[in-house]
């Protein structure tokens, strides 16, 4: 009898051929074949009942699980196909378009394109689901078949499946996969894997109908695409459906725009964003924030220009290694026969430069650190853009540090330090941080191992003396040097990538950049590019939906509105205004004849944090009726002692307004 | 007898023909022909011997004065006459090229091109000045004679002087003037007019010899230029001597490079500024008065993109109207597909039009100030661009006001106060206002009768309501609305325009602007274009010449410079400078092993407000003994006393030290 020798988290065992995945699964551990959705098989994933044979090698195995991208993604795949199997028990004669996961969308986990016989609506959805929910029920077998061409066309024709059929003729050139739910009347041409039965998809919804073309092209057939999504367990799905909906009330875009923060104009171009008075305001705050937070930590400020000669982003290999993302270059009047050409600048890397090699740097002045709130242009895919999270022009908070090799560590160090209490003062508290280092082929990285050794060393060294746990990921670092990334959890459990602190081996080398050390030669500097918000528009995003644009009174686009219950205390309404706005306060008066109940209203839309609310008695005693936005009443005090509460919260950037 | 009728200074007069200008100056006024250059005879300028006879109509005249513009002019190009004549008669044979006059050049008032028989060298130049006083004190007539071109190529064939020839042939037809300096071999083939006789010519100096080509070709003819100026009186001349040497001492590009402020760099192209960290501090604390006052104003403070799709800058009509200085349109990666081109931006109008488009707007609403520090680019021809003062990049402090036709003159006030309240924070005392107006030529100028009124109106009461005296000049609007506009006096008596005050009909137009009145109908708001600063670059400039690079201590890049005495005291100097660095305050310890002397020395150099001197004595008493950069010792004082000294004067934003 012949054996299968398999390899498994390091263990080689054989097995009695023949055998399935299963079959190996379990020699190494006899829960696993129940606990697994699929595998991988030499790298390449595969059904659990896929019959394997001795190769005369060893063949290396991994379970697929639930609690994985790749099991979630086998999950998705199969409820689109057990989606597409109810839709045809429900409408027999529905023809059958594409039906994949959807792995990044963070609306959808699948969809399925179909033809039914009449027009779906939003009504069939609960009926579609329901019947999915009882075939699940059923444990009906994922079954693969693999047959030739001729075989799979002929099966699909059978069906009167025009749309799989053209797919195939296309797609096909030799065998196919075609795979069956036992059972049932789907039978879908596919790659696989699939879960072993429909009992293994426990946790799935329907979301949304759409319009869809057959190939994404309107001149084809008009098609009806069905989305959902799927989990491993019921939990997460509906933490996901809560997240969503109140990801939903939190859309920057619906805040940015009912808070009147900033805008997109499309007759101006599309992803470029205007900050209005109100967001600029909060703009501000946060940039003064920062500049404070730079000064105080030693970085020198500078302001560069937004464009450059194109010879200069030739040096530093920008045009070579990222042209899709620069916008084309830009000449001079044709007058003035001045033949220069100018690029808009996608990094601030290369000022920074040049301000480093305007004199000669000795060792006595490094570490130098240059922060600037730099704005650069990308070209972005109109389709990409998204809001302030993706757009074609951003401000960055970027900094590059020249050091010496003793000194680099501690840079980072500060680096992590300063990205930390950023981060807390905005009310983020959880972190998640990556180690990012070269792959395997190291001929794809530049700079020596000793440059990737020693950098890595004060990473980790640096993450280490933080306590700081993090994930080091292989292959993930950029060719010229190692990274640390860090991304925060925001107040609905959402992780943003933010913080970047990156080692650059690639522009010192091109800008042949030096100092002079202690012994008396020049020597090469360490450069560190590092930005903390990222980016100030994508960081603003997040904070809209952070706080669901109910900003801490340090940050508020209106900090405070005063309210007179009646026209006759609108003199003193405006004075307490007037004396507010004086010390630099952010302050509306509503001297509107509305109700004051009205004006209550309004502030609470407005998010506004503080109310005054005035009448007679206030008028008479010279104080102010406080109200909270979310606590309410805080009972009445002196303009002054209300003047002291608001320079507290504004002087310690509290989070919490009481 | 035939008389002949003239009008001056709205008096008509007859006097008896023949008669010259000189004749007709002295029937309105005896001293006139004595107190005059030259004149205005119908507007055409004129010597005073020139011949005039009846026509038949009224001639209008008017008589040109040394303390004029047009004067100081006839004076100029009149003593470059004198200086080819001084030239001539010590070196016979020299080739003459041209000689105009220089009123827009603030190094230079004239020069000459010559070739003389040997090089000129410095050394000459006092030798010719003393023969220019010779001839001048020897009072030699200025003559014109009109003659033919045949004869007038004649003459200059006579005197050998090819290059005189050539620029005839080249020019006249018909009929042209010659000027001789009588007594002297010196002629010249010349427009006019000139002064009587050389000894009106009372102060000038010869300033510079440098090479030149005839007509700026390198291909033709090497030449010598002489450069001079001269003015009306020896104290004007003297005036401008000193200050000319005063400017040399702070001029902002030599300053610039000494105390590290910022750098121009031709690789990364001409005419864009790097601010280095130190002039970034300045920077920012010039942008953050400017923000506070702003917000105290009640300006929202906006942020917008650098680029827009070129459709806008037509819609604008920038593109039809300015496209000598903008930069060429820039397209999206060829691979996009996306065919949109974009321009930088000129101006930052266009864009807080688009945030005032952004809702409906209603009279309740307005005014709305919408402020921007906005960096601009526009093309400039290489050799205008000067340092700070001339570039191709720049950020305007710019602030556009959309008013009622009843708020419109309040807004203009409060423009005007807050550019007074700005200049002064920065020492500025003496100003000079003009209010440009429409010209005579009614339909160049857009927008009714009506509108151009009510603006001159209310830019008017704005300026006597302030008691504020302006000059009025017509013509010198722009064709889409009448301005103020401010200069500044410097420190050492220059003038610098800075602020404008601009009143806009084009673009509410263009862009369609409505607000809904308290008659519920659509009317065209009012636009108001303002900058204070104009550009932060060039105002930049004018502070570092203004400060000669001695900033007071709010702007100071580096404040206070911490100087222990010796090696024992540095920790205590350490602490000292924390303790300051950490209320913000931009500090330097200097540990250097240099004697405190030397210290001192640097820190006069770097123009430092405050040095900390620090010995055995104040580490003991925690003291610090306080020098001040101007005014020398200030005495021991405690660290807290120092540090309530420092902020009282950063707070206050005191323009002296002490």
């Amino acid at each position: 009898m012949s054996e299968i020798n398999i390899q498994f988290g390091g263990v080689t065992k054989s097995i009695p051929a023949p055998a399935t995945v299963a079959d190996a699964l379990k020699a190494f551990d006899r829960d696993l074949p129940k606990k697994s959705l699929a595998a991988k098989l030499n790298g390449e994933e595969v059904d659990l009942n896929k019959a394997i044979s001795d190769s005369g090698s060893v063949l290396s195995l991994e379970a697929i699980t639930p609690d994985t991208r790749d099991g979630l993604e086998v999950i998705r795949h199969s409820t689109a196909h057990l989606l597409a199997a109810a839709i045809l028990e429900l409408f027999p004669g529905t023809k059958l378009g594409i039906g994949p996961a959807l792995m990044e969308d963070p609306r959808y986990g699948f969809f399925y394109d179909v033809i039914a016989p009449r027009t779906l609506t939003e009504t069939d959805l609960p009926v579609i689901e329901k019947k999915m929910r009882e075939m699940a029920k059923r444990n009906l077998p994922y079954r693969r078949e693999d047959v030739d061409k001729a075989r799979i066309l002929e099966i699909f024709k059978d069906r009167d499946e025009p749309l799989k059929c053209e797919l195939i003729d296309e797609k096909v050139d030799g065998t196919a996969s075609v795979y069956y739910i036992d059972n049932s009347p789907f039978i879908d041409f596919c790659l696989g894997p699939h879960v072993p039965h429909t009992g293994k998809i426990k946790a799935f919804k329907l979301l949304a109908l759409s319009g869809a073309y057959w190939k994404g092209d309107s001149e084809k057939d008009q098609m009806q695409r069905v989305y959902g999504t799927a989990f491993a367990t019921q939990e997460e799905l509906d933490t996901w459906v809560r997240q969503r909906e109140e990801a939903e009330k939190r859309d920057h875009r619906r805040l940015g725009k009912e808070l009147d923060l900033f805008s997109i104009q499309d007759e101006y171009g599309q992803g470029f964003i205007f900050w209005h008075p109100k967001g600029g305001a909060i703009r501000l705050e946060m940039e003064n924030y920062l500049r404070e937070e730079l000064i105080k930590r030693g970085y020198g400020l500078v302001f560069t220009p937004h464009i450059a000669k194109r010879e200069l982003w030739q040096t530093s290999g920008h045009e070579q290694n990222y042209s899709d993302s620069l916008f084309e270059p830009m000449g001079m009047p044709a007058k003035f026969a001045e033949e220069t050409e100018f690029r808009l600048k996608p990094m601030n890397c290369p000022f920074h430069i040049g301000i480093y090699k305007s004199q000669r740097r000795s060792y006595r002045e490094l570490p130098l650190r240059y922060a600037e709130l730099g704005t650069v242009y990308r070209a972005e895919l109109s389709g990409t853009l998204h809001g302030l999270m993706r757009v074609r022009g951003f401000t960055q908070d970027d900094a590059h540090i020249f050091a010496t090799p003793e000194t680099v560590e501690q840079e980072i160090g500060g680096c992590v330090d300063f990205a930390y209490d950023v981060f807390r003062t905005f009310g983020f508290e959880k972190f998640k941080v990556e180690l990012s280092v070269r792959g395997d082929v190291k001929k794809d990285y530049l700079g020596s191992d000793a440059d990737w050794e020693n950098a890595e060393r004060a990473l980790v060294n640096a993450l280490d003396a933080r306590k700081i746990s993090y994930e080091r990921i292989e292959g993930e670092a950029a060719f010229y040097g190692p990274k640390i990334d860090i991304k925060v959890e925001d107040s609905i459990g959402r992780m943003w990538q933010l913080s970047t602190v990156q080692f650059d081996f690639n522009l010192p080398e091109r800008f042949e950049l030096e100092y002079i050390g202690d012994d008396n030669s020049a020597h090469r500097p360490i450069m560190v590019h590092r930005a903390l918000f990222g980016s100030v528009e994508r960081f603003f995003g997040v904070l809209i939906e952070h706080f669901a644009g109910a900003f801490p009174f340090w940050l508020a686009p209106v900090q405070v509105t005063v309210l007179p219950i009646t026209d006759r205390i609108n003199d003193y309404a405006s004075q307490v205004g007037a004396k507010l706005k004086e010390l630099g306060f952010r302050v509306e008066v509503n001297l509107k004849s509305d109700k004051v109940g009205a004006k209550i209203r309004d502030a609470q839309i407005q998010k506004i944090p503080f109310m005054l609310v005035l009448g007679d008695k206030e008028l008479e005693d010279g104080t102010v009726a406080v109200r909270e936005k979310v606590t309410g009443d805080l009972g009445t005090m002196s303009v002054d002692d209300f003047i002291k509460m608001a320079q507290r919260l504004k002087e310690s950037r509290a989070l919490a307004n009481v």
